[in-house]
């Protein structure tokens, strides 16, 4: 631990100084830290927690079997066999795409793509219990996931869900998202998800703080932040879709200074937690580029490339195979459309089928790290995705499926694909996670933080990447469409490393 | 002049002050407020500029004349008289659309609406100067002006401007704004333009500062903030485009504290400017909403609202009627479709002809304010636009076409239209402006901004408003699509006021 730097930060109290005296009230920032450094549990005890969760295992269960997608119940394929769409028209469907993208790097292709207009809700509800805020967390299956009981928000609905349109059950705690009633809002904030598979996704992620008293179900659990931080280290524990909001909380501390060793022995590498720290306090002059700077580089790709996309009827695609039971790439690349039936003793209904997009390998998701001027900095990439309503967000440093690239030699690899794969005393975090079960069968990626200060090459300029602080990413969370949804999971991942 | 507030602020030199004494960089906000502060110019003074503007009225002029749309030079009808477009296939063309908006207030209805899918540059170039940021401000003429000369942006360009579809000369100052040999970016958002006139428009609203040597063309002056401020008062001479570039200035003082009486004692309304800029840099713990909370009401009219769009031929347009000469609504409400005929001895090419918009009367667009908790805040509305990219976005208390109105009953008219049509002593500004020339013929609207602390109903809670400060409305300027063209006008009008 470097004295001068602890030095710098003026630290008064264990947890909290301000260089303003002045009384006020704790920024929400601040709480959600402070709920961060309760790892051992205030409501529920870890002990507690992990009985709760074998109870869960053994208690839930689902039946997942594949089934061909002309078989799957309550589906058909639409005229000439373009989609695959719900018997109720809603939901989602399975089109085909034509996909030109021209400008730097031009190509095109042709992939099977969901369809979802409908943007549904991942709510997080929050609440105060011994001045410590904690967050209502729900056991759930999905048929996709490998592991099968992982935690999501207190909320996930797709308006479907929510308005019944596959004759569920109606959706536990959705009330504390919705006007009238709706309590405190700590976050809100419109994503996107894959743009690599759905066309246009967006859910809406909510944090909201309710004072009400909140009846516990059995499968629900109030955690800190800090057991849930702990849990982001555990394989296939958090799910996407906690992820995506757990990355939304707010993390302004508007001034306030906080010691992320001060409460907290359990850290791996001190030296890197306090950096994360001093990074998402580091002011604008700080950073490698300003965040006008940043925008600019955005917009400057957003606006140099442009993405045409063209339905096809699957049937027509070229390089995909549709047959009876499945759509699969003649490569055997990406991924395969399956069909699954799928049987529930815990679920709003107890059978139904669905398409699940199966990707063909588990991918590889990492940031590279370094300190600029002492602070630390996280290589972001512009990641053009196809389905995004605005050509490109900042995605992960590395972002790729790596069966994708086997048999292409390494000039035509991912920049730092095999940087990453050779990587050993500098990992951070790695740690395999699922993306959502609901949509996706085993789709699972190995998301990775890798400190990289002694490697020259990262810091060559190059189009597609810039150094950002860890505060500008996170104020970049509060608003729609910059971090892409694996960037997303990695930003919240950092909070295990603190 | 209150004195318990001026101390509040800690004023201790005649500009800036700061709680945290240590040495550092001006941030850029403050930057441009004491660019601001020099209403008396630096390195072109008041005189020079009348003088050098009465030049260009007598130089530079343009010779507008109305031609039937089947006439217009460049310009045909799409088989079956669908849509009016360049020959060219490029720059932009008039069609019709089918709008249904379903949630609350659902209607539908049918109209002309501009298509221009390429993203335009409107950028200012800024540089200092003995200490003092300087703007690059032009003598710009557009057909559709009334007042022929006025002040744009340094860079005003659509991409067929600067890839020369229409081929004019190259656009000057361009290369300021493009990779590579761009300067320091102060500003660079993508914003949206009138949705209820264009489809899916967006602008590069730039601001880039230089330290080149840059030779000063005749049409162009180098003017502080100060003096564009004060040219914000006269009718008709800072246009659109400058308006919303000047909303994307830098706002954020970081801590800075500045007083905007020590400067300057031009200020027609000391408490008002007081006030105003109180409400810059008011907290957020300040605010009638949070930042998060007001996000969150603009993602409940993003997903509570659909808008549908069908394209139909401007000959089928119910309502409307397409002649060989105009396209008009049956009622003369809205706007008309006019063509016209351009010759000018100053613009890139001499000779052109193109379609241009008519609103049948002057817009009325208003910003309500009061004090709350001691804090100036605006009442925005969520204003839904067909020609919007997502829904929805932040636009002025009250923004319409008093002539759509004429013939409703009171109960029928937009909220706050009588109480603005009324106003007489509590009017801080009152100014017609004119809507962008090079689209729109003869668009004005009367721009005001009213002072409401005595009026109580503003403070009745409605569904499609909320308060904010000046500093929240700001911040969002920052990023795409959250201020509508009108409401950035007014916040660049604020700046008059001080």
């Amino acid at each position: 631990m470097d004295g001068v730097r602890r030095g710098e930060v003026n630290v008064l109290s264990g947890i909290l100084s301000r260089s303003d005296p002045r009384p006020s009230v704790l920024p929400d920032g601040l709480r959600v830290l402070r709920s961060g450094s309760a790892t051992q549990g205030v409501l529920t005890t870890n002990e507690e927690f992990s009985a709760w969760l074998r109870e869960r295992e053994a208690t839930d269960s689902m039946t997942v079997e594949q089934v061909p997608l002309d078989d799957m119940r309550g589906w058909h394929f639409s005229a000439g066999r373009a989609a695959l769409v719900h018997d109720s028209g809603k939901f989602f469907s399975v089109g085909g795409v034509d996909v030109s993208r021209t400008g730097r790097g031009p190509r095109s292709w042709q992939q099977p793509i969901i369809r979802q207009n409908e943007v549904g809700i991942l709510g997080l509800l929050a609440k105060e219990f011994g001045g410590v805020l904690h967050f209502l967390m729900q056991a759930k299956i999905e048929p996709g996931n490998r592991r099968q009981v992982q935690l999501s928000p207190t909320v996930q609905a797709t308006r479907s869900n929510y308005t019944k349109v596959h004759g569920g059950a109606s959706t536990p705690y959705l009330e504390h998202f919705l006007r009238p009633g709706r309590g405190r809002v700590l976050a809100d904030v419109l994503q996107s998800e894959q743009g690599t598979w759905f066309l246009g996704k967006r859910n809406r992620n909510m944090v909201v703080e309710t004072t009400d008293d909140v009846p516990v179900r059995d499968n629900f659990r109030w955690l800190t932040f800090g057991q849930i931080r702990q849990l982001l280290t555990v394989p296939n524990m958090i799910n996407m879709d906690s992820r995506t909001v757990l990355s939304c909380l707010p993390s302004d501390t508007s001034g306030w200074l906080f010691d992320p060793l001060a409460g907290n022995g359990d850290c791996a590498d001190p030296e890197f937690a306090f950096d994360l720290q001093r990074s998402l306090q580091a002011s604008e002059a700080e950073g490698r580029h300003t965040d006008a700077e940043i925008i600019s580089w955005l917009n400057d790709v957003r606006i140099d490339t442009a993405i045409e996309l063209r339905p096809v009827g699957l049937a027509q695609l070229e390089d995909w195979e549709l047959s009876r039971s499945r759509i699969e790439h003649r490569q055997g690349k990406h991924f395969r459309v399956i069909g699954v039936s799928v049987a529930s003793g815990q679920r709003e209904v107890t059978q139904w089928a669905q398409p699940l997009i199966a990707p063909c390998d588990v991918g590889l998701v990492a940031f590279l790290t370094r300190r600029i001027n002492g602070v630390l900095h996280i290589l972001m990439r512009a990641s053009v995705e196809a389905g995004f309503l605005d050509v490109a967000e900042l995605g992960p440093t590395l972002q790729c499926n790596p069966a994708t690239y086997a048999d292409l030699p390494p000039q035509e690899r991912p920049r730092f694909y095999d940087y990453v794969l050779a990587a050993r005393d500098n990992i951070r975090y790695d740690v395999l996670l699922s993306e959502e079960g609901g949509r996706f069968y085993h789709a699972e990626c190995r998301y990775l933080v890798l400190e990289c200060d002694a490697e020259p090459a990262v810091l060559e300029p190059h189009p597609d990447f810039r150094w950002m602080t860890v505060r500008q990413l996170m104020a970049l969370l509060r608003h729609h469409n910059y971090v892409n949804v694996q960037a997303r999971t990695l930003l919240a991942c950092l909070h295990a490393l603190w």
